[in-house]
């Protein structure tokens, strides 16, 4: 199935990203000099561009730049120029941005890339601010694009924001609901939270492109679904990085999601399984919020009642629903290779 | 000048909203019924229509509905039936409650029409996470109003959001600056930030209700110019009340900008005028924010120092200026007439 990846002609998924990055950057610079210059400086400190005192920090502490890629692939893969969706990239980009700041102030994550996330570094008001400038930015740009696509892109972009805040709300409440009984968090209602949450954007990304790109309504459609479903991987990855990953990759503090007491894939998957291993990890849970010490064994419980095991899957079977999908498309070759590298790139965390 | 406001078939300014606000309420019942519950409970809440345990509150806490208004009037004003510019009349009035949550939370404002503010109420997390969803819905249903001016309204909405966030960003960065002196706010600075935080969608609003009413350009900008300068009245005023307000009837507490230091044009005018009440205000103002007695005697010295004649000025000046800008508009003569009684209205708090 990994085929081509393999493949001598096919780039990596970082030529991919780097070469959609240099695509996109003018354009992203010149949304961002539309600001406010204060906003502005908040908005280039949280894409890594510079530091607090506006300093550039080439590199350091830019993110992948995931959904301006999928942007301009989309558009690749309905055989137009990747140039027609940069609008588009601009847009995901920078409501990806925008989600980011405010997540960060109503998660109280402190931490961003490695360095203090925007509300630490400017205060949350700023912060707010600055997300409601990158928002507003982002659907004017879109609104702006010339040709007859920008209403539909425009109509795709808003639906994914409704989406993306209304998994951003689920994921909220999900912390006032109990560990397990009848009021725990089911498998659906993690799926819906994930989808919205993290999969609205990606297949908003791909589908733009296409959308922008002139494709007909089944393609951009198929496209949306691949991102969605790379979504849901993309979040299993996530939730087992929250609790495995080293610190020195992920920008966050170990056993992060455990101290949050946060609902991820791989607690409530352990939980479910009804093991031994789960009943001493359902009373852990119920006693308190864990100490480092406590959280170490949360997070072996977790494993040896299967949960990452679990989350491990899910994120294999979202991969493999996301490459089905674009196989199901009619996308042009070049770039449905250029996908699937990144697809499987962006999985491969901690496959 | 005020001839026809006394016309006795003119109905009341508040006969004008009640009207348009019974016209509006069934969309924008809907619209907020699209959001997820837990955001939609807030919004609810925010709006007037429910205190926090989420039961009916009818009529005790809701805005007059100023912006819902002004669009159904553009409408009408231009010859359209209100019913095609309701779409305009709901993103205006969930954008104006999006601004209201957020800046909120930016101004540590705990009070918002005599109750506690929405981040008091629900937490800082979620009034931030609500105001996105408002801000998301508005755009999404202006996006998806039938007809060929849905692109255009959503530019319009969208340059409205850019200038309200850059108009809320310089109120902001006001707080940082001097009272006088080389680094002292300007009059045409004060006014860049009023227009844009208060005037934007107050333009934006009539001249939505132009557009979706398929009004030509010339007069989309008549509406948008007199819509402005009402909201440079409107700020004066909101200036004076800030400052001499009644706290029964603002819902703030009293000498609410003055506590805060907030860098209002009472305050501004004042100072530059140079007379001997502005030197000792300009001294005290220098030295700490103000304690109850304290804000007294700054209260006492803006006015002698003829900060609040100068701010009455200013806004008498724009409401005349907004009369002035619909005057030039062919605009029909009921619609008109109804408008010229709500600017009055809307001015006429502290002539």
């Amino acid at each position: 199935m990994q085929g081509t990846v393999e493949d001598v002609d096919v780039p990596s998924a970082s030529d991919v990203l780097r070469r959609c990055r240099e695509l996109v950057r003018p354009a992203l610079v010149d949304a961002v000099g539309r600001l406010h210059p204060w906003t502005g400086e908040m908005a280039a400190y949280a894409l890594g561009w510079s530091d607090t005192a506006g300093t550039p920090e080439p590199g350091g502490s830019e993110g992948k730049g995931v959904r301006q890629a999928l942007a301009l692939l989309g558009a690749e893969a309905v055989g137009a120029d990747a140039a027609c969706a940069v609008p588009g990239a601009v847009a995901v980009e920078l409501v990806h941005t925008f989600s980011l700041l405010h997540d960060d102030v109503m998660d109280a994550d402190a931490l961003r890339r490695r360095r203090p996330a925007v509300w630490k570094a400017y205060g949350t008001g700023p912060a707010v601010l600055a997300g409601d400038a990158l928002l507003a930015r982002a659907v004017t740009g879109l609104a702006g694009t010339p040709g007859d696509h920008a209403a539909a892109a425009v109509r795709r972009l808003c639906d994914a924001l409704n989406d993306l805040v209304a998994g951003q709300a689920e994921d909220l409440r999900f912390e006032h609901r109990p560990w397990d009984g009848p009021g725990a968090v089911g498998p659906e209602e993690y799926r819906s939270m994930a989808e919205g949450k993290t999969g609205a954007l990606l297949g908003c990304a791909l589908a733009l492109g296409a959308v922008l790109g002139g494709a007909p309504e089944p393609t951009v459609a198929a496209l949306d679904r691949a991102g969605r479903h790379l979504g849901l991987a993309f979040q299993a990855v996530d939730d087992i990085l929250g609790i495995w990953g080293d610190p020195a990759t992920t920008g966050k503090p170990v056993h992060a999601d455990l101290h949050r007491g946060k609902k991820t894939h791989s607690v409530l998957a352990a939980l479910a399984g009804g093991s031994r291993a789960a009943r001493e990890l359902g009373t852990l849970l119920a006693s308190a919020r864990p100490t480092d010490a406590a959280a170490e064994r949360v997070a072996s419980l977790v494993e040896e009642a299967g949960g990452r095991a679990a989350t491990r899957g899910e994120a294999r079977r979202h991969l493999d629903a996301a490459r089905d999908a674009l196989r199901a498309a009619p996308l042009t070759r070049t770039a449905a290779r250029e996908l699937d590298v990144l697809f499987a790139g962006l999985a491969d965390r901690v496959m």
